[in-house]
């Protein structure tokens, strides 16, 4: 190689975000995004396994966070106490990358599979968060519960928090969605 | 054709459910299908779209009953008692289908891309019962938030009532896991 690749998978992130704006995602290539980055496809694929890894590679430091703040909960919390301070920290996660929310949001919308790979992380998402409370001794059917709950609130302040004409925090728009949750099943 | 095609379609699903149990989803084609069936491939594809809808084929029927439900409950049912009622019709329709429904499982679990099938199917039925919602006049984000929490509550008990141990009722499960929605949000 022995040309400077600092930065690589960001700038390939980014050549790939335009791409995928400008022409659309399936009619982009991973050599048109390296190409784009001024990098190779070798390096590409050192970075990410294909062109919609591009888009996902940020739910797995997403899931390990909520995987993590459930594990660290104090062992007072309760079931639901444990998800609100994963919801938390994951606001925290959210918050400085609006701008790039609404980019890959925007991407994803225009195309059905990309639609369904999101479900399909959510979904996965509620699984990993079921499994961290069922390790904290949560049984069923209180884990799986609290954890899809938990997750619909994520979802549904995700979608409040990256609408264009929002101005609030998603930390704040997540506590308004867990407290219409306690309302709606009361 | 000539032949007599009673019940085509039923027979096309019963072949499949057991070639799908005894080969594996993937190893199992169209062709199988049909001459297990004593059915041509072109009688399939009359009833079928592909091998995959003859899992998914139920899930139009569950999504209409789940609309019609919360469409037709009276006006003054709140978001959560029109879900409810929806859950019960949900239950009436499962509840017969209790051994169709655990091979079904056995053959979705072996398989990931219908495991995340299924995860789709889950969601746009969420999404289609907060559309319902919201054309009772149901604001956001009270609509979303419930047609998830309703779905989660679904999808839970589901796995509860399919549970080879189980003895329950598909509707008895459902209220248990409504009441213990409400006591973990509470």
């Amino acid at each position: 190689m022995g040309r400077w690749e600092g930065g690589a998978a960001d700038r390939l992130r980014l050549a790939a975000f335009e791409l995928y704006t400008e022409r659309g995602y399936e009619q982009t290539t991973v050599a048109d995004i390296a190409a784009r980055a001024g990098l190779t496809e070798r390096t590409f694929f050192r970075h990410f396994t294909d062109k919609r890894e591009v888009l996902f590679s940020g739910s797995a430091e997403l899931q390990q966070l909520f995987v993590s703040s459930v594990t660290d909960a104090p062992a007072a919390a309760s079931p639901m106490d444990a998800v609100t301070l994963a919801l938390e920290a994951a606001a925290g996660l959210m918050q400085p990358r609006r701008e790039f929310s609404l980019v890959r949001q925007a991407i994803i919308s225009a195309n059905t599979p990309l639609q369904e790979r999101e479900h399909i992380k959510l979904a996965t998402l509620a699984v990993a968060v079921a499994n961290a409370l069922r390790a904290r001794g949560v049984g069923d059917p209180t884990a799986d519960l609290t954890a899809q709950a938990g997750i619909a609130v994520f979802h549904v302040s995700f979608a409040r928090w990256i609408d264009p004409t929002n101005t609030r925090d998603f930390a704040e728009l997540m506590h308004d969605s867990l407290a219409e949750l306690r309302s709606v099943t009361a």
